[in-house]
C-alpha cells in the first residue's frame, strides 16, 4: 500500500497523547498542554540524542578507528550540540506560562518531577558521568529511585536506565582509549622508547609554558595597584605552573594510572597545538565537538535554572527537591570531559609551542 | 495512585512512534529517525498553535470584546509567533542531513508528503486564508485531494479539516467585525452621524498623507540622475497619493463591501496613528501581533524553501510537486491580513497626523 | 547638501577604528579584528541598553505615572532584554576562534581586562546595583579602580560612571516608589485606613497561601522514601510559610524600611494575582518585563562564563582575575530586582487567592 | 605603555558617531540611535566577512592547494556564515520600532538609502556575483552611480569597490580552479587519458540517474489522480533526466568552456558522492561551507525583505527603489554558485552510486 504522511508520521497516535491525567486535551488548559508537549518535544530530541551518541560511541569504541570515521564522529557531534540548542530554546516558550497559570495545574503533578526523565539520566550515563559525581535528589535518594513510582515500582524506563549502566564504553572511555593511542611525534604507545618520547615532549611544552607564564606575570604586574597585589599575581601564577606540571603528569590520580592518563593528556595536548598536521585535522575537530557538546550541556542546564526560577521562584519542586539552588549546582559541576577542559587552562599559542621536527608522519600525498 | 512523569508525560507510548514504516526504529538509520521525529515535533507545535489561535478567535469573537481580554489576546499571538519561529528552528536540523543520506531512504516515502500535514492546513483555514487564493498542489488537486490516501480514502485528519471550513468566525473574520466596531476620533458605527465622522477623518488623513509624499518626493527628485529618472519617481509618488485614497475608499472591493471595509480601514489607520490613547494600547499591541504572527509566517515558508532546496535542491518531490518554487511561491504569495499590512504603507509620522481634539474617550482614571 | 548613508552612518570613520594597538588593521590576525569588532559591538549594544534604560526610569520616575505612559515603559524593556540577547550570542562567534588562536594576540592586552568595559558598570548602576553588592575583582580593588589605566590616570569613562552614579533614581528606586503608590484593594498609601486594607489583605493572601502549602506537602508526602524524608519536607514546607510572612512583613530590612516595603511587595503580589483588572494589565506587563529583563542579564553573564571557560579554560585573566569563577558568580549573586525574584516563590493559583469583591476601581468603560 | 581596554578597543572615538546628521546624539530619538546603531553594527559585520572570504580566496586561490589549508576553508566558511545569521538577528531589533517612530526621522535619510552599502557590494564582488547578473535599482542606474553622492562625487567607498572589481580570482573563480583539478576515479587532468576516465564516470552516472528516476517516476505515479495527471508527472520526470545530462556535459555553456565546466561538475559530483574517501572528506566539508553561507545570504536577504515589508510596507524606498519587490527579486535571483546548488537536483543515494574500485589514492595511513 502507498505510503502516506499521516501513517509514516504516525500523526492520529501523536496527537492523541497530549491529555495527561484525562482522557481528553480539550478539558485541559492551552498552558497545560503546553506544558505536557515541551516536555513530550524535549523527550523526542533526547531520543534522537541518544541515538547519535551511540554511533559516536560505536565509532570511537573501534581499534583502529578508521581515519575516515571521524568526519561521521564531528557531524553527529555537531547534530547533537544543536539538538540540546533546541532542546535549551524551548525555556523561552515554557516562560509564556506565568507563574499564576502554571500554578493552576502544578498540584495534579504531585510527586511527579522532571528529575523523572529517565533519558536524560541515560544520555549522562552515555556520555559517561560517573555515578559518585553526581549530586544528589533533594530526598536523598539516588536518581534511579526517582525512576520507581510512588509505591516503589520501577518505571518502564527504569530498565532501560539499568542497561545502560551496563552499555560499555561509555563515551568518555571510548574517547580516552583512542586518545591514548595517539600518535605523539610520531611514536605509538606499543613503540620502544615510547614513554621517553612522551615524557620529552611534556618536560618541553612545560618549559614552553613556564616562559609564558613569565612574560604574562610581567605583563599583569604592570596593572598592579601595590605590594601585596603583586604578592597575590605572583601566587597566582605560580599556581598555574604547578599546576600544568602536576595536570600533565596525572598527579591528581592514584599512581597506577597515572603513566596512562599522562599519555591521554599529552595526546590532547598535542593535538591542539598541531591540528595543521593533516592527520591531526579531523582528530582535533573532535575534540572540539566534544568540548562543543558538553558545552551546549552546560548552557541547557544553566538556562533550565533560570526558566524555574522565573516561572516558579525557589519554591519546593514537585518532586520535593531544592528546585533552582539544584539545577544550578549540576550545571557547576557536573564534567565528564574534564581533561579536555583542564588542557585549556595549559595550551600555548603557536609561536611559543615547542618545535615539531618530523611531520612526515602525520602528512598525506598532495592537494589539488 | 501518585502521578508520574512517566504516566504524565506518556513517554513509552510517545517513544515508541518514531519507527516509520517498519516495526522497530532500530532498524532504521539515524537519520531516517531524525526526519520522521522532526515532523513529529512539528505536529506538536502545530497542534499547540490551533489551540492558541481558537483561544485567540474565541476573545475576538466576543461581542463586545471585554477590554481586559485583549492583553490575553496579545499573549496569545505572541506565543504563537513564537511556537512558528521555533518550527523555524528546525530546519537547521534537518540541514545537518545530507542529500546523500536523505535520498537513503526518501523512496520509501513516495507517494506521501508534507503537504498532507493537515494541521498546516487548519492554521490557514482558521486565519482566514480563502481557498481561493490557495495556489494549486503541484498535482493540480485540490489540497484536500492530498488528504485522501493513493485508493481514495480520506485520512483521519480530512475530517478535521473539513470540521475547520465550518468553523466560524475564523480569526480574519472576527477581528474585522471588531474593527469595524472601533470608535473613530468617538463615534462609534451605530451612532448618528458615524459616516460623516469617519469619512472627515480619512480627507483629513489623506490630505496629510499628500503633503508628506509631496516632500518625500523633493527629498528623492534630489538624487535623481536625470530627467527620464525624475518622470519615473514622480510616477511612483503619484501613484502613492492615488493608491492611498483608493485603499482607504476600498474601490478595490465590490461597491456592497465598501462602506464596511472603508470603515475597517480607517480604524486600523487610526489605531496605529493614535495608540498612545491609553483605550488604544492594547488594540494596537492586538493589530502588532498579528503583523508578527503572520510575519513568522512568512519566514517560515521561505525558510523552509531554503531547506529543501539544499538538502534535494530542485527535483521533483515525492508528492509530485515541483518543491522549491512551490514553497517560494505560497510564501510570497499568502497573506491573510493583507488590509494590515496595506495600512503600513501609508501610516504617517506622528508630526504629521491630522491633531486629535477630544480625547477623553479613549482615557481612564489617571496612574499612580 | 543631499544626506548619504556612508555620511549618515559615518562608515569611513567606523571602520578605520579596527587597528587596536597598530596603525592599520592589515597588520593584524583576522581572529584579532574579530577580537576588537565582537568588543565593539557591544560597546554599541551597551550604549543602546543605557539609552532604552533612561528612558525606562525616566517615565518610572514620574509621579503619578501617567497609565498609558507603561506600554512604553514595556516596549522599552523587551527592546532592552532583546539587545542584551544579541550581546549573548556574540559569544558563539568568540567560539570560533581557538584558544591557541587567541593566545596569538592575547599577550598585547594585558593589563588590559574586559572588566575595564565602563558601559556594563553603569547599567549596573541605572537598574540599582548597589555597589556594596558587587563582588571585588581579583585586584580587590573595586570596579572603579579598573578604570584607570596604569599609571592610575582616569579613563575618559571613569568620569561617566561618576556622573552615572550621581544621577538618580535608579530604575529600582524609581519602581519602588510607583510600586508603593498601587492601589491595593482600591486603596492608596494616602488614604485613610491604607494601613488595615493592606495588612487585612496581606493577611488574607498569607492564610490563602498556608492552605496551598498544606496541600502541597500531602501531595509529596506521597512520594517520600521514609521517615527521614518525610520530616525532611516538612521542614522544608514549614519554612516556606514562615518565609511568606517574613517576607510580606519585611522583616528581612530595618524596623524603618518594614511599611514601606511591606506595602511594595503586596503591591506586587496584587499586581501578579489580579492582573486581568483592567488597570492592572500594563503595570504587570511592567513588571513582567523587569524580570525577563534582569534574567536576559543572568543569562548573558553565565553564557559568558561558558565562552571564556571554552576558550581559554581557568587561567588567571588578562586583568589578573580568577576569570571564569567570577563570573559565574556574578551571575547567581548579582540581583537588583530580587523582591520581584522573591515573590514568584509565593504566588498562588488563581482559584486559591483571596476573592476580590470591589474591582469597579480598576476598570474601565467597555470594550468594542 | 600599558594597554588599556578603552584604548584597544577605541571606546570613546566608537561612542561618538551615532550622531547622525546633528553634532550630538543626545538630540536624537532613540529609535533613531537604534537606526544608526544597527547599521554601524552591520557594517562591522560586514568587513569581517570580507576579511575572512579574503582569506578563503587566497586559500583556495594557491595552486595546488595545500591539504591541510582546506580546514582552514571550512573554518573561515563557517565563521562567515554565522557572522551573516548574526546580521539577519538584527531585523528583529529593527521591528521593535514601529512604522510611526521610524517615519518620524525618515524624511532626514533622503536620499539616501542602505543601497549604498558598499561594503555588501564587495562582498558578491568577491564571492564572484557577475555585474550582468545584477537586478538594476529603482533608479535604473548602476549600483557604482548609487556610491555616489548627490552631486555625483564618488564616496569614499567606491574606489573600494572598484579596486575589488580588479582583485582577482574572486571565489568562485578560485572555487572552479581547484574544483577542475579534482583527481576523479583517480585520473587528474594532465594524466592521459583523462577525459575519457571523467567521460566514463559520468556516463555511468547517468545511467544510475535514470534508473533512480524510472523508480521515483513509477511510486510518485501509484499516487496520481488520473491519466493527464500521469502524463505531467511523466514530462516532469523525462525533464530530469534530460536535465541532468545536459548539465554535467554543460550544454548550457558556450563550446569553449564545456570541457572544462564539464569536469567541474563532475568533480561537485564526484567529491558529494564518495566523501567517505579520506582525502575527499575535507573537500566535502569546503563544499558544504560554501552552500551555507550562500544560503545565509539568500535567508539574510529574505528576512531584510520581511522587515522592510513590516516596518514601512511597501511604499517607495528613501532612494527612490521599489523596496520589498526589489529585496525579494535579489533574494530569488542572486546565485553564485549556481552549479554547487544545481548538482543537489542530481545526487543519488549511496546504493545507488556507480562503484569506485581503486580507492587507494584517496586513502591515508591508517587511524589510531
Amino acid at each position: 500500500m502507498a505510503t502516506t504522511y499521516w501513517g509514516y508520521i504516525k500523526v492520529e497516535e501523536l496527537l492523541a497523547l497530549q491529555d495527561g491525567l484525562d482522557t481528553d486535551d480539550r478539558s485541559l488548559s492551552n498552558d497545560e498542554v503546553l506544558f505536557i508537549t515541551v516536555h513530550q518535544i524535549d523527550e523526542l530530541w533526547f531520543k534522537l540524542v541518544l541515538r547519535e551518541l551511540v554511533m559516536v560511541r560505536d565509532c570511537l569504541a573501534q581499534e583502529p578507528v578508521p581515519e575516515q570515521t571521524l568526519a561521521l564522529v564531528a557531524r553527529g557531534l555537531r547534530r547533537t550540540a544543536l539538538l540540546m540548542r533546541n532542546v535549551a530554546q524551548h525555556f523561552e516558550l515554557m516562560e509564556t506560562m506565568t507563574t499564576r497559570d502554571y500554578l493552576a495545574f502544578r498540584d495534579k503533578l504531585s510527586p511527579a518531577s522532571g528529575f523523572q526523565s529517565a533519558q536524560l539520566r541515560e544520555i549522562e550515563i552515555l556520555l559517561g558521568l560517573p555515578d559518585s559525581d553526581r549530586i544528589p535528589l533533594g530526598a536523598e535518594n539516588s536518581y534511579m529511585k526517582a525512576l520507581e513510582d510512588a509505591n516503589g515500582r520501577p518505571s518502564p524506563a527504569l530498565r532501560r536506565v539499568l542497561a545502560r549502566l551496563e552499555d560499555r564504553p561509555r563515551i568518555n572511555e571510548a574517547l580516552q582509549a583512542w586518545l591514548f593511542r595517539t600518535p605523539i611525534r610520531g611514536s605509538m604507545p606499543d613503540d620502544p622508547g615510547d614513554e621517553a618520547v612522551v615524557r620529552s615532549f611534556v618536560e618541553e611544552y612545560l618549559a614552553a609554558h613556564e616562559r609564558e607564564i613569565a612574560t604574562n606575570l610581567q605583563l599583569t604586574l604592570s596593572g598592579a595597584a601595590n605590594d601585596k597585589d603583586r604578592e597575590r599575581l605572583k601566587g597566582r601564577f605560580e599556581n598555574e605552573i604547578a599546576g600544568a606540571r602536576a595536570f600533565l603528569f596525572a598527579h591528581d590520580l592514584p599512581e597506577a594510572e597515572r603513566t596512562r592518563h599522562s599519555r591521554i593528556r599529552a595526546a590532547i595536548v598535542f593535538i591542539e597545538s598541531y591540528r595543521e598536521l593533516p592527520l591531526l585535522a579531523w582528530p582535533r575537530e573532535v575534540l572540539d565537538g566534544i568540548v562543543a557538546l558538553e558545552q551546549a550541556f552546560l548552557v541547557f542546564r544553566q538556562r533550565h535554572a533560570r526558566m524555574v526560577e522565573r516561572v516558579i521562584g525557589r519554591r519546593t519542586g514537585t518532586g520535593g527537591s531544592a528546585g533552582v539552588d539544584y539545577l544550578d549546582q549540576t550545571a557547576l559541576r557536573y564534567r565528564v570531559f574534564s581533561e579536555l577542559w583542564a588542557v585549556r587552562t595549559l595550551l600555548l599559542r603557536r609561536d611559543a609551542l615547542p618545535e615539531l621536527t618530523d611531520t612526515v608522519y602525520y602528512e598525506f600525498a598532495g592537494g589539488h
